[in-house]
């Protein structure tokens, strides 16, 4: 009778490798990396702006932005004063873990504390491709609707943290917060989040608190 | 010498075949019918329930609904007034012919003026796939910000239509009409659009007059 070899390997997508690659170089050069994701508009840039600006003189930032086309996003978060990569995916509705080793490539880690990165705008598809970041974090806004939870689970589902954004436009328009949030606590229960503004900045000193932790957490583990 | 053949065939997608099939079935049935894409929330499914509510009596109205869950919004365009169907992605992140061919088994053509077919909330994706409608439409919105044309050439450059929703927020947000209009009218110049607000009804009439005679124009040629 042959000898019984348990086989434990798993097996990765060459985009899982790819992202663990990127881990490690993180993990080596004790940066800590966040991935942004949300619909187009919801304000990822605008809320990387104002935590660049936030962070300035607490922790050295660099940011690697990914983008169907132009380099705006980018050219913000280096005029908030961020190292900032551009990634043009050419069409690609999503980053993956290949387009951020390119980008470290351009990026002196030793020179960072932290890492965000900032997908393209989109509810669906970047949920789907691991790149290499500690964290992953969803950027809500208000007049998106409050029932974007129950149309993208699968977004929703997989983040660690979930920023909603435009809480100034609450008056203005409908959106019942319960209903929001009872989608969310479904799909992922206990999730962190935060209620800002990152035009008015109310609420934005907890984030910046939270981010700031998460970064210390790490350096000093 | 063996004889030269001229091979003019065009190889055609699967779903480029799919879609002209699709066509074809509008086509017998006299139905127009039109493809709407957006981010997510940016009042697609308000659009088609104000339209379906201002239309009545004048054009009769079928919906099919893409969504990656729930059927929300084929229920409130039910509501309003339409035949609706709705088609569950399963995670997928635009329509294609074959789903929309799907769906078509269940709406009786022979009822219907006007199908309107909500694609899945996504600014990328969606571009990529013909469905067999006659016409596209792109609906933005105000707090999405004025840089959406630059960041999602694609989607601008192939409608047919731009219904530039929310104006009752621009007293609200940041946005430079001007620069968000020049971006469009590169990729796609001379564009039909419209601005109008779904929640007050301001600007509504002209795009549903609009939309009354692209049907007419299509079912009296």
């Amino acid at each position: 009778m042959p000898e019984r070899i348990p086989v434990v390997e798993k097996i990765l997508s060459a985009n899982d490798r790819l992202a663990l690659e990127n881990q490690a170089r993180f993990e080596v050069a004790r940066v800590f990396a966040i991935n942004i994701m949300a619909s187009p508009g919801a304000g990822k840039t605008s809320l990387i702006e104002q935590t660049v600006r936030g962070l300035a003189g607490r922790l050295r930032v660099g940011m690697i932005n990914g983008d169907i086309a132009t380099s705006y996003d980018a050219d913000r978060a280096q005029a908030a004063g961020a190292t900032a990569v551009q990634i043009n995916t050419g069409g690609a509705c999503h980053l993956d873990a290949g387009m951020v080793r390119s980008a470290l490539g351009q990026l002196n880690l030793a020179d960072l504390d932290l890492v965000i990165v900032e997908n393209v705008g989109n509810l669906v598809c970047p949920a789907d491709f691991k790149l290499g970041t500690h964290q992953s974090l969803l950027v809500a806004s208000i007049p998106e609707g409050d029932d974007k939870p129950y149309k993208y689970p699968g977004m929703y589902r997989g983040v660690d943290a979930v920023v909603i954004n435009k809480i100034d436009l609450l008056p203005y328009v409908p959106f019942r917060m319960d209903f929001f949030k009872q989608g969310i606590e479904v799909l992922n229960p206990g999730v962190v989040q935060f209620e800002l503004s990152c035009r008015t900045g109310e609420g934005l000193p907890a984030w910046l608190d939270w981010l700031e932790r998460q970064v210390q957490t790490f350096k000093t583990a």
